[in-house]
């Protein structure tokens, strides 16, 4: 069962405040649980239905302490719209660090609010076989439940790391690796050639790239849109707009 | 000012039977208002703050009624969680019919569920130029709050029509224009060259596209991943997946 001091806590993890007090965050969904069950990151509590338990003896090593709770309880304390079968208190890991040498693709988002397109772009990362996600400091928490949520377990292989753009850039241009960016006056993403090692950078959802970062980097891109009246959709959705990008970078390298 | 009566109202339109029984909607957040006030969509009352009306005195003629409310009021209204200087009370415009004669490219969601997926997939369709997006009857409301503000928009420019696939598959066969959708087997998007004309079916967000759908598909396309781990992510994001394929579509049509 779900205590009622235990139901707080749980509901109290919505906010950042207490995730970073607790050093917990909460882990919702079947397909996210049983992601973290299987991952490095530590599983203080699982709470689940005895049919979740029942189907999944496999994988509950992975938790520290295991309780059956009804599906009305797990309801109760969950923070989804359609809660599922289980629930998971979580450690937050280390703070991940910087590589020492970058290889590959990555992405640098600058103050992206969006909890639910910061979880579909670390999906994204992770289709594309990323290793990192850089974020700004000010970009939404990565272990905010909604971002978890949208992310669909692949929180657990990202290394998210929080950065100042400053410092990033420093460890790429050292690296010789370029930095890329989406602007209006950019070239046309479809006609260019990537290198295999690339920063994209992506920018916040109402102001775009901040001008101290937009100095910083070295190739200016451009999607044209392919509506050609004069009222139409300025721009794409963050994440769509990376997916795109990621998806050219991929299939035009040289 | 927003009366008490008003407020309720407004409130009540963030579910589906109260949206059907009045025949209105709610539009929220600065962009999408100023959107609706440019388009046919008949808005029924504006509610904004002194500085918005007198910012946009060019676009008050868009709506039948206009009324002066406080910041603190239109926070109160709001369904949103960082709500902006206006609401809008719409009419639901009739609902759209199938076009005689389909051109160019559009896409089917059959049940997509979430409507940030909804509204994202509409800002792409815009995006792209399309002027038609076909949704199965169990696809989340166009009308549903989060759909217009994640549409940005484009909700104003995109005729949604909700319709069987049978019904329409009809129609495109009839036409000769192809039918593609996503599945992992089908052929890699990247090396296929596309029509400018076809249809393309997306799956809901847990299930993909229902067998009797699937079964009436001309071309299967799979998007590959570039991550060759055992564990990775399983799928895209719906919205990204669908940028994904428009943008070979648009960009590798014979």
């Amino acid at each position: 069962m779900i205590s009622k001091n235990k139901l707080k806590q749980i509901k109290s993890l919505s906010l950042k405040k207490f995730r970073q007090k607790e050093q917990l965050f909460l882990v919702e969904g079947d397909k996210n649980v049983l992601e973290v069950l299987h991952s490095p990151i530590r599983v203080q509590e699982l709470y689940a239905t005895e049919t979740f338990l029942t189907a999944h003896t496999g994988s509950l090593s992975g938790a520290k302490q295991v309780n059956e709770a009804t599906q009305e309880e797990i309801k109760k304390a969950s923070l989804l719209k359609q809660p599922q079968n289980c629930l998971a208190i979580c450690e937050i890991p280390p703070a991940g660090e910087l590589p020492q040498k970058p290889e590959g693709l990555s992405l640098f988002l600058d103050g992206i609010q969006d909890p639910g397109n910061l979880g579909t772009i670390i999906r994204t990362c992770d289709w594309f076989g990323m290793e990192y996600l850089f974020c700004s400091p000010d970009t939404a928490d990565v272990f905010n439940p909604k971002v978890i949520q949208a992310s669909m377990g692949s929180f657990c292989r990202i290394k998210t790391v929080y950065t100042p753009f400053d410092t990033l850039a420093g460890l790429f241009n050292q690296t010789q690796i370029p930095v890329y960016g989406t602007f209006l006056e950019g070239k046309n993403l479809y006609t260019e050639n990537f290198p295999v090692s690339a920063l994209i950078v992506l920018g916040n959802e109402g102001r775009g790239i901040r001008a101290e970062i937009e100095e910083r980097i070295d190739f200016k891109l451009n999607i044209p849109s392919f509506n050609h009246n004069s009222r139409r959709a300025e721009s794409l959705n963050v994440a769509v707009a990376a997916g795109i990008i990621c998806s050219e970078f991929k299939t035009h390298s040289k």
